[in-house]
């Protein structure tokens, strides 16, 4: 067991079943309890406070090195990640696939070895293959991980960066419709939100064509207790889905993963899953409209949507800075300084 | 209006004209008036001796976190904008195009929209497209723009250090002759320095072949009092052009920017458009020979004059840093702290 | 003369035989006296106490700006110079090619003196061609060159960091039998190792594939008393070779250096070339396991053996830092600060 279980408490320093230290790796949202959350929102809200009013520098992370070590593009992410550690005074060395050593044939394993014996206090990997993080983690105990996104699986930064904004909009989440739609079944975005939502009480609905949908919620497998994903509704018509929701998530089409024929056609799929101010009129009338970015506009979202009054989706990046910020303290055990 | 008239002075925190505070976004040396050369050049001279002396270390800008954004390769502006941010403590975070969202397909307005939600206080992007950093200005009210060249249109920090390389070495630039030879068509260095020169009273002449001559000053069509290019000669024999100059500009031919076809051969232009000694013999004893850099040595310069004591190549690119110090200050209100 | 001589001691502020300062730049090991090594041996160790207890932060190199600039991909040694930089608290800035002006035809020659003129105190070079940063160090003066690898020629830090590794373990290399075994033809830290271990008095044994062995150490050439590479020895019977050797250094196989055909196939590489437990077996009982990295695992080096406790490839990688620390300090004339 290298990440700690859930009902430790992820940031608690709780040692594990066999004895040993638990080292508290973010890979997923399900290991989160709801104190875990809170936790994190409570410290990403005085994160905000230091990035918001400047000057944009908290010695909290002084002499620690970061590596943001990237084998997928990513614009947002890095970003994201590189100010929030600049700004906690943290060194940061970026690492993007095209410079490293893969090329000469060494393994991932032994690249994430080079990382711990150079002392780098935290590697934050995206990974183009589900699960790469927790292969790190499973073998570093220097190191911390945390995952920016591994292949279709996940992405828990994003999914608290996504509640943390709900919770500045909502008291509790308990009982919330929100409906995520689009290409479910390629975002690693939409399946953290799914366990976070899930753990939050709220309750999610999906939509998007069937192809698009992973296999195992539309089967509806997850109906026992222990699933993280028990009680998500499947709704395959939008125009009915999104009748009284409270939000609604869209999600990129990721093109670049389909395999080839799968859509009929962009114009087909804006027909049917467009989010659109008019269908955007049939949810609850202080709807949230959420997305994860980058945005296909004209595809998935409408250009009218996507700057409306109801987009929160400017909060969200700005939200994943705090977010990232308070992770970052809560790995180190630097939160304390702040007398949470 | 996004950004200052030249009647306001550049970096005045004056209003606009319905009222709103203007940003001191940097775009074009066009909305310089000779106050804001000044000015610039007198700080400019402060940073100089940070940087010569050392350490080379100055925290007032520590706490703004500064993005460079760059669509085109670059060495010489990356370095010198990443070393000037870095030497004021500024947090940098560098973009290119390779790792960015674009492949994605996010908008260049959705990605500085990001930009802005993240808090990045200033963004300095260079584009293969000439306006896009207008387009980035026009939209961000937060986050400043810095033009690092865009597209064939201006490249205003090069100009700047080009003229603040001038003043190091002339009283006044007025009625002094300027001779910028080559690729005129293809160089937003040269057409930022036209706008200069003229604005701080200099004589330019372009020389180069007629179809890299930029249409619109072959044609002699900016008589009006009000344009920025008035009163510019042309002159396609450089034998006869060269004569008695102050100053020899010469340029980047941009092969990489022609159509195909556009000249007979390499041998040919550098028989007619290169400055070789012989040819500087003719202008003024102190004739001064600048290039903005990279040098196609053997093209449009031949080695023994790029490396001559006529030259000061070597003082623009140390200039050019004492300027982007400079500018950040200014942009950033940071100059006050100078006692300027 | 743009380097030390070895009589002068590499790090002293000696002048040269024609009374100039001469710049400590760091080319290769050959001109390290045995003073310069324990005097870079003993502020590594200094080093590593910093970097491994933390917080990882030393103020030795403020105001400092340090480049590096790499034509060839790298993880580890990139992460290395920036780690050790960044944790004396220099400003790092990365060029690596593909950002850089090579595109636009500038010559090195003239990227040289852009650094110099941009005021940049160190250049840490790694480039495809050999004696490339010989090159950079005899032009610039201002601008200290460190050489991080240089086509097939010499690799210095590398070999430093590993004569500090077993320095760790053995109170001398005097007389100590040092295999290095694989494709030494190709392997810049097989030949800065290879002087390094004869200037302290060890006796290298190679051992590889004729073909792969360098020619000029094959005809054995190097009788001379004044060769750095005397009295080596060559043996390509790995199976002999390995008898009651103290260390064996296993080279990575640099496919993408050979021609064409150089190897029938990588099995039968392996099958006489790898280092393997059964072979680790016949060496002294106490033997240490070397690999510059990154591996090829299977190919030269069994994966049993890598991860043995007779390997000491991660030190290796942990002392490169504190060796890099030790090297930028010692250059920039920092390491007074510390009282050696």
């Amino acid at each position: 067991m290298y990440f700690k279980q859930k009902e430790l408490h992820h940031f608690n320093k709780a040692s594990g079943s066999n004895g040993e230290i638990l080292k508290p790796h973010l890979l997923d949202v399900d290991t989160f309890s709801q104190e875990d959350f809170n936790l994190t929102f409570s410290i990403a809200n005085k994160m905000k406070s230091i990035y918001t009013n400047g000057p944009k520098k908290s010695p909290l992370l002084r002499g620690k090195t970061i590596t943001t070590l990237f084998y997928e593009p990513s614009t947002r992410t890095r970003i994201s990640f590189e100010s929030a550690a600049k700004m906690l005074s943290a060194d940061v060395i970026n690492l993007s696939v095209d410079g490293s050593s893969t090329k000469k044939g060494e393994s991932f394993f032994d690249t994430m070895l080079t990382l711990q014996s150079s002392n780098i206090d935290l590697v934050i990997i995206r990974h183009n293959h589900s699960g790469a993080p927790y292969l790190a983690a499973k073998y570093l105990n220097k190191t911390l991980v945390i995952n920016a996104g591994d292949g279709l699986h996940a992405h828990p930064t994003q999914a608290l960066a996504d509640m943390f904004t709900l919770a500045q909009h909502m008291k509790t989440l308990k009982g919330k419709k929100i409906l995520i739609v689009g290409d479910v079944a390629h975002s690693r975005v939409a399946r953290s939100n799914l366990i976070a939502l899930c753990a939050l009480g709220a309750k999610p609905i999906i939509c998007g064509p069937p192809n698009l949908i992973p296999w195992d919620l539309f089967q509806n497998i997850h109906n026992s207790s222990s699933s993280p994903f028990k009680g998500i509704q499947i709704n395959t018509n939008l125009d009915q889905a999104i009748v009284d929701v409270d939000v609604v998530m869209a999600l990129r089409l990721q093109s670049e993963r389909h395999a080839k024929g799968a859509l009929p056609s962009l114009r087909e799929y804006a027909n049917l899953w467009q989010v659109t101010s008019s269908r955007l009129a049939k949810a609850s009338p202080n709807v949230l409209l959420m997305h994860p970015g980058p945005m296909n506009i004209g595809v998935e979202i409408s250009q009218e949507v996507a700057y409306s009054t109801n987009s929160v989706i400017q909060e969200q990046v700005s939200n994943s800075i705090a977010i990232r910020m308070a992770i970052l303290l809560l790995m180190t055990d630097q939160s304390e300084a702040l007398n949470v």
